[in-house]
This record gives C-alpha cells, sequence and structure tokens, in this order.
C-alpha cells in the first residue's frame, strides 16, 4: 500500500505516521515549505508550493493507491482576516490535493472532517466558519465522486487527546493549574465530551485505509464515519476523573463563564462508526497515558 | 437602497447596474484592479485589493442595504490549473463579499448561482467544478444564515442572451457562421435550452431586491429561485428560429459532434422561480432584438 499523508506534522497526523510506517505501509507525506517532520528523518517528503500542475505530475509519477487529508486549518471562533486562511486552508488545499488524487488515479481518498458539521445533531449545521468549510469540501468533492471512480470517504473527529499534544486543549490546561494552584474559571461543565484518545483515533484511519484498499463494499462512496469516544461524560465529570488519576485537586470556578454561543452540550450522536472498529482506551486509561506518567514520557 | 455590486463589468452585471441606476438606486460598485467599468463612469467603485479587513471597514461605513454578488468565474471543463481561480472567485471572493456584508450589518445578499448545481433534477448534482465551486459557496453561507440575521438568497441563472454579449455563446457563434457559411458541427441537437434574455434576467434581480428590501416574509432566509426562459426548445429549434429570425440559412452538421460527456440534456426543472416575476421576453423577440437590427445596435 503507497499512500500520500498530509498534515503528518500535526498531532493526530504524527501518531498515524508512526503507525502506518510500523505497518510497513509506503508513506510519502506531503507538508508545506518549513513544514517540521525532523523527528521523522527518512520518510520521503513532498514540498507544495502551490503548484499544482507540479502536484498533479508528482501524483501521477508516484501513483498512489490512497491519499489519508488530515492538513487543516481549525480557528474557534474566526476574525475576519482569518478567512482567507480558513478558505485557503480547508478548500483551496483540500480541493487541490483530490485533484491531483484523480488525475494520479488514486483509488481512494479519506478525507477529515469534524462533529462540529452536525450541530444540533442536523444533517448538516456548522458550529462555527471551520466547520463549514470542512462541510464545503465535502460538497467540492461530490463533483469528483460524480466524474472519477474515486472512493472519496470522510473520517468525522471531535475532540481528541494523548501524548505528544502540543494544542492548547482542556486537559493541559487543568495539568497546568492543578500545578500552580492558579484559579480557573469555566463554564457550567455540563456540556457532554466525546474525547477520543489518539490510540483509537489512528486505529480507525488505518482499519478504514484497508478496507477501502480490499475495496470492502460496505464502504460507500462518500460516505462519513465518525470517530467517537468509548465514553461521554459531561465537562464536571471528565474533570473529575482527572483529578482522581493525577491525584490533584483541580481548583476550578464551575459556572463562573458563561457557555459559548453556539457551545456544543451534545455532539453528534448520528454518526455511524467504521465497520469492525471501536474505541478501546477509556478515559481513565487514556488520562493515565498521557498525564499521570512521570514529564519525560509525555512527550510534549 | 444602497447596494454594494459585483460584477458589473460582466454581461449580466453591466445591464443590471444601468437598470439600477435608472430606479435611482446608489449603487458601489466592488470591482477588481484593472477592471474595467470605463462606460459607467460616475459610478462609485471600490477596487478590492484582497485585504479582507479593509473591505469590512468600508461596508462598516458605508451601511449598505444589500449586496447583489454576480461575479464569477465561470470555466465550463476546468484543466488543472484552474482550480485555484475557481476557488478564489467562486468561494473566497464570495466569502469575503459575505463577511464584509454581515460585518456592515447588511439586511439582505443575493448570491448568483446556476442551474448546473442541479444535474439530472437533483438536489445537488454538479454538472462541473464550477457549479460544485457555486454548491460549496452555498454551503458556506449556511454558517451566516446560522449566526447573522442577514437574509442571504440565491438566483439561479441558466443560459442567458441579449445585447452587449462579449461571450462566445452559441448565437453569437451561429450569427458568425451564417454570415461566413463556414460549416459548423454540432451535437444532435436534441437537448433542451433554457435561454432566458437579459431584460428579464435583469427584471429578476430587480423584483427580488425590491422584495428583499421591503423583508418580504415570502422571501425566506436562505432561498434559491430559478431564471428561467419564458419557453423552453431543443437546440435544433433554436436554430430554426434563429434562422427564421435573422433570414439567414445556418450551415450547421447535426450530429457530427457527440453530446459532451455531462451534457444537460434538460435543464433543472424544479427550482420556484421570484414571486410576482415572470419571462416576458419570447425567443423570437429576443433574438429580433439582438441579432436582427443593424450590427451598430447589437451592442458588441
Amino acid at each position: 500500500m503507497k499512500i500520500l499523508l498530509s498534515g503528518a506534522s500535526g498531532f493526530v497526523g504524527s501518531h498515524l505516521l508512526g503507525r502506518l510506517i510500523e505497518e510497513g505501509v509506503a508513506v510519502v507525506c506531503i507538508v508545506r515549505p518549513g513544514s517540521d517532520l525532523s523527528d521523522r528523518r527518512g520518510v520521503p517528503t513532498y514540498t507544495h508550493r502551490g503548484d499544482i500542475q507540479a502536484l498533479c505530475r508528482f501524483a501521477e509519477q508516484q501513483r498512489f493507491d490512497g491519499v489519508i487529508h488530515l492538513a487543516s486549518l481549525f480557528v474557534s471562533r474566526h476574525a475576519c482576516e482569518d478567512v482567507p486562511d480558513l478558505i485557503n486552508s480547508n478548500l483551496l488545499f483540500s480541493t487541490t490535493l483530490l485533484e491531483a488524487a484523480c488525475r494520479g488515479n488514486a483509488t481512494w481518498f479519506m478525507n477529515t472532517g469534524t462533529f462540529w458539521q452536525h450541530y444540533r445533531d442536523e444533517a448538516y449545521c456548522p458550529v462555527n466558519l471551520y466547520a463549514a468549510t470542512k462541510q464545503a469540501f465535502e460538497t467540492v468533492a461530490r463533483y469528483y465522486l460524480e466524474t472519477t471512480d474515486i472512493n472519496f470517504v470522510t473520517l468525522k473527529l471531535n475532540d481528541t487527546f494523548g501524548p505528544g499534544d502540543k494544542r492548547r486543549k482542556i486537559l493541559s490546561l487543568w495539568r497546568d493549574h492543578g500545578r500552580s494552584g492558579i484559579p480557573l474559571d469555566m463554564s457550567g461543565g455540563e456540556q457532554l465530551m466525546d474525547l477520543c484518545h489518539i490510540d483509537d483515533v489512528v486505529a480507525a484511519y488505518v482499519r478504514l485505509a484497508h478496507l477501502l484498499q480490499e475495496r470492502c463494499p460496505q464502504i460507500a462512496r462518500g460516505q462519513s464515519f465518525a470517530v467517537r469516544a468509548s465514553e461521554r461524560v459531561t465537562l464536571r465529570e471528565l474533570a473529575a476523573t482527572f483529578e482522581k488519576v493525577t491525584n490533584v485537586t483541580l481548583p476550578i470556578n464551575w459556572g463562573a463563564r458563561p457557555y459559548s454561543p453556539r457551545e456544543v452540550m451534545v455532539p453528534w450522536t448520528t454518526g455511524k462508526i467504521v465497520p469492525g472498529w471501536e474505541p478501546k482506551v477509556s478515559l481513565r486509561e487514556g488520562i493515565e497515558r498521557t498525564f499521570a506518567a512521570p514529564m519525560e514520557n509525555t512527550g510534549g
């Protein structure tokens, strides 16, 4: 199996790349100029400088079986100057990659979406502009589904966590406040969390890649799958678990901040999961692996 | 009524601008650097050089009632190097304009779509990548419908014709071959044509602008409308009408070329029309006004 992978410098991408290499998959990473893949020396890279014709020629030469597309720009609440970056990353680059995949006769293209395309559990209702650009790429992809044989599918992620996560997210924020004792104002904390451990996330990608490669008839063209956590808990319950596992008391002032204007109280529930995959890492176990270990092992 | 208009240098836009000025509407045209509006001296223009923050500030200062968005890049069958241009024109610029409209508290935004978003009369099936980018902009617009009060609506066009059309389209091609007598190979000619005269197109925009301005409850947020012709005929029947009106015999070899891979044999039928509008110009009358007049009056 020969794969073109975007987003390998990110949290999910770096874990997935490690796993694909372990499995003996031939991977080429498509990176931006200056992107840091220095910890993965030896993996071939293609630096995309915006030249779509060059990328199409490269794809035609390389004959990839499939493309795994993880690269994305996430902006929670956009400012007006974020609009061009969101369109360029999530629509222009994504369409460029899909065009090249089709020109190179790749068999499949695995896209990455978000639960936030499904606010209030609707077939489509974007939480934010980021989620709207993710959906818009699926809209564009419909053209390629209609006019080529490529199997385009989308894995939709919600929250993810695990070792080596450099993003500023809730668990690392808690770790810092737990250590410093500095009080942390939070919302009411009743929103349900769907937090999937990185090992489960990676397993979903690998499983789906194999199913696509085998042209498994269960994987209909254009389908989406949810990468969901093994359990859903409220933010308050998550904090209680975190306190138990790490043996610290979190200095949280619950209810000191309002919920966000489009706070997701119940994450998307109706998405199907990848056939033959299920989340295996419990929250307790995942937090232990990530935060209870000595600092040197957290990979940050 | 104060309007920001994009695409005023195009065929539909130049006719619409003339009509809006006649009606006494205050219009500002948003143009690209170097865009030719020289025949409309006296109309204020805003030159957009890609700076979204500057455009948002301009929209906040100007307090437009509405935006009419006609600017677009049309590519019938794209080459890979067209992808960035299609995304930039039809998604990046469109989203930039909508963001600015919302920041400036415009009441409404009239978008322009295409019948080609509805291949085989489906709710969404793009004929080509151009149509997919049009649909993708509606996908993005859903975010603004969810999070602001703006009324975003789409007028969907199919073929349009009339005086002053510089685009290389079927009627002017026929005129040229009619004059030169050079044979013209065409397809079987059984595809139905929906060819709307520019006066009817302009009337649909003006009518919808008034309904939006009056906050007419019939115009639901997010709705689409079809701008359809007064009659549908096959391409062969159209040629026969053209021959009668212009009194020339067209040197067409019917069936000498295959139909296109995604030839539209029956244009979108299920779109609603703008309340209170209907197409009035018959094909015969429209062709007369455009082609039967002496050359000096065709506006070309």
